[in-house]
Formats: structure tokens, sequence, C-alpha cells
């Protein structure tokens, strides 16, 4: 990202995100969800796998630079498992792209905006995630994504 | 976009959608939601309207190549409005770029998609676009975007 010398003596100023990574969706079926997603919009899956811990078998459609992912519940008391069932199918969050999320983390903070992990975790493809709490961004749940290697 | 030379044989697998183009989020106040990315993510305003037609103000802010779409009713019963009444403030809609808007709702329909308008209408900054419905994308609202040249 090209350093913009007018807003570099505004640390309020400075860009955070540097791109739109992601748009994540709830589905039911992950593999009906993907074809669909082929069929209609003629998008790739260019990773897939299965996070435990989150509960979640998803997949990452390429569109452009930027990916749609599609998220499953491996089982109804995951996080999209309770969302599916509280709101039904549909866009559960958008990531945006950061250079450092730690960095990241502490701007948003300092602008009030509470994080749900303390400290940044593995994400998709060994990337280093942390979310911003929707209640304090307008109902939007923000996930902010540093690049692993593995896309 | 490379052409990927073993799709060009089969229509089913010619990409439909070139990137994300914005992230729409329905928000009960403009300026204050303005004031909030700004703050918190660094993002600034690129263009602003009023759509009397849609019943909305609304905001773009520059992410990348790609947008934040801050949408704020003029009046109770339009889209955003009871968009709002019905789930509260957070994501409305993904946008999608296409080349060519017409095609790309062709390609839709033959997919079974139902589109929201017959033909494309006119969009943020003079953008063609069309909707798919949602009941037929797992419940996501999702636009087609052919750019104009207001952004």
């Amino acid at each position: 990202m090209a350093p913009i010398t007018s807003a570099i003596h505004d640390q309020a100023l400075a860009p955070v995100i540097t791109h739109i990574d992601h748009v994540g969706i709830a589905v039911p079926d992950l593999d009906q969800a993907v074809d669909f997603y082929r069929r209609a919009f003629g998008v790739q899956v260019v990773h897939e796998e299965i996070n435990e811990e989150q509960g979640v078998r998803e997949a990452m459609l390429a569109v452009g630079d930027g990916f749609i992912q599609l998220l499953a519940p491996l089982r109804a008391d995951s996080p999209i498992g309770r969302f599916l069932e509280r709101q039904g199918p549909g866009i559960q969050q958008v990531a945006f792209g950061v250079d450092d999320v730690q960095d990241a983390a502490r701007r948003l903070r300092a602008a009030g905006v509470r994080m749900l992990y303390e400290e940044a975790k593995t994400g998709t493809a060994g990337s280093l995630v942390n979310f911003a709490h929707p209640k304090d961004c307008g109902g939007v749940l923000i996930e902010l994504v540093q690049a692993g290697g593995g896309h």
C-alpha cells in the first residue's frame, strides 16, 4: 500500500484495511452450495478445509483477488450452526485484509471496538485472524485477515 | 481477466463475476456510520448520493479496489427501511462486478435464478445493476454491477 503523506501525521486517518478479502456465507450443505456458485457464477474452489475447533467445513471460491467463503456447520452448536438456527442461510460476515492483524486490532480497540479474541488466531489457509464485535460495528461481524501462505 | 482455455469450451464453467465490488451495509444514520468507518478503519468516502426511487441515501468508502457501501433509508417503507425494521442494521447485500450485466443475468436465469429486474437499472455512480433473488441464492441478496464512469 502506498503511504499517503497527509495521513501519516494523523494516526486516526491512516488506512487500517487494504482490501475486501472475502464475504462469508452460512450454508446448510457445503457441496450443494459449491455446486450452485460454480454453475451460476462460474467460480471455482481454490481451498477447502475442516476446522474442528470452530465446528465448520468451509470452501473458498476465487472472485478476482478476493473470495466467496462458504461455511457449513459440522454440528448444530457451532457458531455457524447457531447462525443458521437463528436467522437462516445468508451472509454471516465480511473479512477485510490487513497488513498486521495485531496493529489493526489495537487501532480498533482505540476506537472503542471490542475484539472477539485477545490475540489473533489461525484462520483459513494459515492466515492470522481476529474479529471485531458486531455489537460495536453496527450489527456487522467483521473479520480482519492477515494473509498466510495458504491461498 | 486471462481466459482459461479449458473453460472456454464449457459455457457452464466460464466465469461470470470478476471481483467483489462492494458489501452493502444497512445503517440507521449515514453520517454516524461514515464517521465510525473513518475512525475505526481509516477508510474514506469516495462517492455519496441520494436515490429517491430506492428511498436511500448512500456512501461508498474505498477499500482497495472495492467499496463498503453504507445504506441509510430516506423513509421507513423503502427497501432499506424495511430491512432495518425486519432484522436490524447489518450486511444487506454483496455486489459482484461483471463485464456485461445483461449477459450475466442471462447466465443466472439459465441456472434457474430469478432476477429482480427484467432489464438492468442505473445503480450507484452510473453503474448498470441487477439483483439475483435471495430465495434462489441461499438467502443472499446478490447485486451484479457493470461499472459506470462515476467512481
